[in-house]
């Protein structure tokens, strides 16, 4: 029996683009013979619909949407669809109004409905705040031959969507749900479980993934389908990766990462087990990884809110010479416009560098002074700044005349606006909000700055695309004469393991401390990290590439005291 | 049996702080004779702590300030204190790691611990993200006289947090969780009723609350005792309104709204009822409840945040007019900085109305023409823009520089700056990103333009305080010559009603053209919404006072088609 695994990218709410794909899937599934099609959860709809899902028509839309395409599809194939069920004993058991399901499409009608079990809460997940969990097995019997005469075989599929994987006591050591579905579906004799997800990107992400199916496959003995989606929307970027394990946990199959695929396993009926005839190949470093989620966040977000155009400025630096390649690759460099604001204060290198750059990359760029908006701005506050010291309100004025003529320049021609801040900054509020922070997306701000570094250099490693000088010079963001950044911030090695115990370890000053680095240089990182909240609330959405970004799954008090 | 209900005001995080509070109202408790004092819930960490209950330090540090707060109070006295426990259960069972908690405090120790069973997981809340239910009754059984040779009765106390309170199916017509703890505390025979919450104000929430708790007294002829956190926490505002009733129903006692409070009842054993002493009025009107919930929330995140003065700019229109006069109410008039920005397109009444305004209010004021810094971009950008028509690249530039010009007294000063747009704006994006939208704290964010002129009114009602010509005239952005907003926007009070049936009563464009509006005009308004989710995303925290404000609670995907 074959099983066609589609690894689709919807745009979130878009149904009726979302259905078409779909139904484009299904007929090159027919073509090659399939029995089965699977797509990722809530693959109608896009994952995630966040408050889309508070609004009834929404609901109702997708209802009637899934109706239709179950007549539209072709009829001998059972196609799996992700998609919002009405939970219609909400009010009288108290329970929530939704289920997060999977519908089960077949001879143009909605032949069951499997409601997911495991509901994310945390981190980007709020899946508790729409979804009432699923308390039924979900098993979907086929029949393996319906066209022909011939007596048909049953096969018996577990169906679990995305969290319902992953709560495999012996593989993690703990339990995070009280369940676990799928234990329960090989309990209940099932001859394959399927799994249609929506999980996220983060480095490393599917190495956890094959590790952990193998794990299960192996000790249930089953194989295993995992589906993802793929693409970027808003901050969370989905890699696809799809893949199947048979029943000895050996990858059969693996679909390419960070694109829409269409895979054909087979069930074998003699040997009981899955099989594959093609394994994409991982990526050989991590550098290449995020480079890519990188790409398709950018692309898509674009493409999705309707750019085909983006700018940013372009300091001469390492952060806006990664993201300036990263938006060439992602959009064409014909689409990227790079401006250059070189202020009395830029060094020579500043410009050179950046114009380097541009002739490496060949997009489009445009030089514009600065000095002028200085002096007028200087002129205008002079009566009120006139007994004051230069200061941060001045250093924060230039990265403002930049942030407005990158936002002039995105209004009169409808460009994307792109900014440059690193995670590093982002965390200790080495960043101006209403300058260098504006834009629709801030591509690397879950980039380390010693990251940022890494990813150049991976980027240099066969010709040099980003210029050597603006990955060896010391960082400086050139607010006031000869300034550096480690003026004001410990090493960015040091900076950004400090920051890694903070925020992803969740450590404790006392903790980093005793790993040995200075009280005063952890208390003040501390310090930075909690005052620069207020920023960060302003911040673009961020392209996720750790399992803790700020953003959407960073839920931090700014009026407080730690 | 005397029992205190201390409405406090604690700061996030500050543990310390709040500790210290919690235990002056218990000295004071003391002093009245009280065997039981109140407080609300998450009293010694403050609500809400978000994502710092991520971090296990500050799960500690909370462990050990309650444990130390324990030995500090007064030995006779029993306290109810509300804070965080671990689930040690958790990994095992599959469980979240956390309980949000009330502990009973006495005679040195911890005595019990009671975990909240009911956890609001909608709108602004996340507790499913932190918590795991409880599911025990939590029951406190207090010996009335402790000193004395006396033999000693006892009260059966029924504890429940904030929302063990709200699932009242005949109150409410349904249910939104499976079980009643209040019931259940009922069924096991409880004297009182105690709620700790943390519930956040909205307008008119207060009648509810007292409708609801009437009607779950007089259903179990049993006194409840409601105590609310009060104070400004970033977006949230608590009211406070700790109230009060017997078992037939009667409110009994009435802490005052928005200030902290220390308020005295007696449960009288022989009528095996409660007794109190003072009812605080409610509002007379709405607009007078919402002016005073504001300038709370003004006020707290200045002083949380550690800023004694706060900066805004005054463009001669209404929101900004009612802004400087909530500021002036909040920071005292000599810590308000108004700046008057004229560009070109400014009218003379633009400045003449704003220096009335300044006078009526008494704050301080400063003008700075912005025509030069305008000039500067012109000349900076002429090169790029000059095949292009004057639109809204050019609008946007003049509220930016304004941006600019309040970011640089703030930074260099040390103000707050305030922003000023309202509700309405915020829906459909009428504002600028980077320009108006600037500063650490959106004042009236989520008060429709509407409601903005009532509560201005409202504030005249006695003597002229917002100058006449202010709530009179035609609202402009004034960005370009003769502009006014309802060249491109319906008339507010149309615009209002949709956007009030679109975001609050979640109707659909189909049900919002069947009540009776254009359809064009309701299908422009929808779109307006959906495509300035980027706006919003990017928009400081804004004072909520409605049950949907943008903000936490609002979480809408921003590239998407609907």
């Amino acid at each position: 029996m074959k099983i066609a695994i589609a690894q689709l990218n919807p745009t979130i709410g878009y149904l009726k683009n979302n259905a078409q794909s779909i139904l484009e899937s299904a007929h090159k599934s027919v073509e090659n013979g399939a029995r089965l099609l699977l797509t990722p959860e809530l693959s109608l709809c896009g994952y995630p619909p966040r408050d889309l899902l508070l609004n009834p028509g929404f609901i109702e839309a997708v209802s009637q949407q899934l109706e239709k395409l179950a007549r539209q599809l072709p009829p001998h194939l059972a196609v799996l669809v992700g998609t919002i069920e009405k939970n219609t004993d909400a009010a009288a058991n108290g329970q929530k109004a939704l289920y997060n399901s999977v519908a089960w499409l077949e001879s143009g009608q909605i032949q069951k409905i499997f409601h997911k079990r495991l509901l994310p809460t945390y981190d980007v997940f709020d899946e508790d705040r729409y979804f009432e969990p699923g308390n039924q097995s979900n098993i979907l019997t086929l029949e393996t031959s319906k066209k022909g005469g011939l007596a048909s075989e049953r096969v018996k599929i577990g169906v679990t969507i995305c969290e319902d994987l992953w709560n495999d006591e012996a593989f993690w050591g703990k339990r995070i749900y009280e369940i676990n579905p799928v234990q329960d579906l090989v309990q209940n004799s099932v001859d394959l479980v399927v799994n249609l997800s929506a999980s996220p990107y983060s480095v490393g992400k599917q190495k956890v993934r094959e590790a952990m199916l193998k794990h299960s496959a192996t000790a249930y003995q089953t194989p295993i389908i995992y589906i993802n989606q793929v693409g970027g929307n808003d901050d969370l970027i989905f890699d696809g990766n799809s893949f199947a394990v048979d029943g000895t946990g050996k990858i059969i199959n693996r679909a390419k990462a960070f694109d829409t695929n269409l895979s054909i396993v087979e069930y074998d009926l003699q040997q009981q087990d899955l099989q594959g005839f093609s394994i994409a190949p991982i990526f050989e470093t991590e550098e290449e990884e995020i480079w890519s989620a990188l790409v398709l966040g950018v692309r898509d977000y674009a493409q999705k809110c309707g750019f085909a155009r983006v700018v940013l400025g372009l300091s001469g630096g390492i952060d806006s010479a990664l993201v300036a390649a990263i938006a060439a690759e992602a959009m064409g460099r014909e689409n990227v416009l790079g401006v250059l604001m070189p202020s009395p204060y830029s060094s020579d290198h500043s410009v050179s560098d950046a114009v380097k750059l541009v002739e490496n990359l060949g997009i489009n760029s445009y030089k514009l002074a600065i000095g002028d908006a200085m002096n007028a701005y200087d002129k205008i506050l002079e009566p009120l700044f006139a007994e004051t010291e230069f200061g941060v309100a001045e250093e924060n004025l230039q990265s403002r005349i930049r942030g407005n003529l990158l936002m002039a320049i995105a209004n009169k021609f409808g460009y994307l606006l792109l900014s440059t801040g690193n995670k590093s900054e982002m965390a200790v509020g080495y960043c101006t909000l209403y300058g260098d922070m504006n834009g629709g997306l801030a591509v690397i701000s879950d980039v380390p700055k010693t990251r940022v570094s890494a990813l150049c250099r991976w980027l240099n490693r066969h010709r040099e695309t980003i210029p050597a000088n603006i990955i060896e010079k010391p960082p400086s963001a050139e607010l006031k004469p000869d300034q550096i950044d480690q003026d004001s911030l410990p090493p960015y090695e040091i900076l950004d393991d400090i920051l890694e115990r903070m925020i992803h370890l969740h450590e404790s000053s006392a903790q980093i401390i005793a790993a040995g680095y200075n009280p005063q240089v952890v208390e003040k990182v501390m310090k930075l990290v909690v005052r620069a909240e207020f920023k960060r609330r302003q911040a673009p959405p961020g392209l996720k590439i750790t399992d803790r970004a700020f953003g959407t799954g960073w839920r931090m008090p700014i009026a407080c005291r730690v």
